[in-house]
């Protein structure tokens, strides 16, 4: 007989974090603000980024080997910080899933609703994201009457891990990529990947000004406080938080990039073979 | 005992190529016009791609796999189309190799130095080809003279990957990537990854007209075909050559994306698990 885990050992258990690199430190650096007792376990899949222009299939084939390499850490709870991953692949991750698994759609459409006033709401993302519609179909199952304006920017990951933050380059492919959805007169724009807060301010720059952006980090953070409350999971030990964070592979500006996302330098790294998670 | 192949059966076999993913086409689409009777098995490892931007520990264990895949198709010589595994991984390649393999470095480089008076040379690549320095070593091994100027431009890949090749944006980024090299007086460029063919123009408009143009595609597919007869593997069957493609993934934009490199629609493409290669 399994007996289930004491909900008072459990509570004090890491949440895990993963995405397919390292976009989803946007949420860990959320998650350390908003809930600095929590202990985390990241696991980004450098060794195959990006996901998003690959095919539904392999997002989900790989979603499920990082989904289970997290619970076998002994995580409490699963925040899909990848807007590709939750676009295509939480159907099989809930399939698996042993303990509560958050994806960052529901938060950001949530927040973008919260936000609009004339129900015109722009979402950007790759191209995986945008053309899986999850983001459409979670807004108007919300709300019926809002209307979706969506827009893949696949260059923006490139430009975002090659440092080009301040690029004249990025502001050309912004341009190119937000003016046609400008005209659509959105009054709400949701950044659906976790590399794109990295360019808010070039993002800023290009939409209206009455334009609200909505950052699914912030919201998907305050989500997971509000389901580990709910669930009585929040952790109430004393004891400093450990932050463990797991990668595929260090990439050639693997310090640089993390950070840049984390907005600090990145401690207590590992790498682990892809052979272990599958 | 293990008898070897006899010749006769050998030189009909196919030459296998891999690459990260679909830029090593551009090697294809040579070895098509320089060999038309040989058969070809590609394998495109577009469920990792790029590697580019990888650490060379996790490039050698790919490029293991897909030699390993490629002999277990009974190929009976083995292209590695691709800059970046040429530059990290060919001593691996070799210890598992059971028939000859050719990188594209060599071929580049000797095309280069027939090409260069002044013997300053340029090369332009991954970051991961650029650091590992292989072209400088190669091209001062063959002529201790040679001053070699090399440029990581990572952006190229993603910006040929979703069809730039006649954005203002992608001669913006040339221009940031090519114009330094210009000043150190180069009079030939080696474009050092196998995308890079397929924005030869605007390369070509950024660089100086008397710089001399070096595509390792058509350099690599000659020196198979001189390898070939050395060994006297050419095929000598009346057979119409087969084609096949071997992908890890079908990504969003496949279709278009090999159209445009190999010249033509792709046909005969297979999607394999990389579990298999494993």
């Amino acid at each position: 007989m399994i007996r289930p885990l004491p909900n008072k050992d459990l509570k004090n258990k890491p949440i895990g974090v993963f995405d397919s690199g390292l976009g989803g430190l946007t949420v860990v650096n959320q998650l350390i603000r908003q809930l600095p007792r929590e202990s985390i376990i990241y696991f980004g899949d450098t060794a195959r980024v990006p996901y998003g222009s690959k095919s539904p299939d392999t997002v989900r084939k790989f979603a499920v080997q990082l989904t289970r390499f997290l619970q076998a850490q002994g995580v409490k709870f699963i925040v899909v910080a990848c807007n590709t991953v939750s676009s295509v692949a939480m159907e099989k991750i809930l399939e698996i899933a042993t303990v509560p698994v958050l994806g960052v759609i529901e938060p950001g459409a949530n927040a973008a609703l919260s936000a609009s006033h004339n129900r015109r709401i722009g979402i950007i993302g790759t191209t995986a994201t945008v053309s899986a519609g999850k983001y459409q179909e979670v807004l108007t199952s919300m709300d019926a009457d809002t209307v979706v304006f969506s827009r893949a920017c696949p260059l923006f990951v490139p430009l975002v891990e090659e440092g080009w933050i301040d690029s004249e380059v990025t502001e050309m492919v912004a341009r190119i990529y937000l003016e046609p959805l400008m005209k659509s007169g959105i009054d709400t724009l949701i950044l659906g990947c976790t590399h794109y807060p990295i360019i808010k301010d070039i993002i800023r720059k290009t939409v209206d000004l009455s334009v609200t952006i909505v950052d699914s980090a912030i919201q998907t953070a305050r989500e997971v406080r509000r389901l580990l409350s709910d669930k009585q999971l929040l952790n109430d030990s004393e004891k400093t938080p450990e932050y463990r964070y797991y990668v595929s592979d260090f990439p050639q500006k693997f310090e640089e990039v993390a950070r840049r996302l984390l907005g600090q330098p990145l401690e207590n790294v590992r790498r682990i073979s892809l052979d272990d998670c599958l």
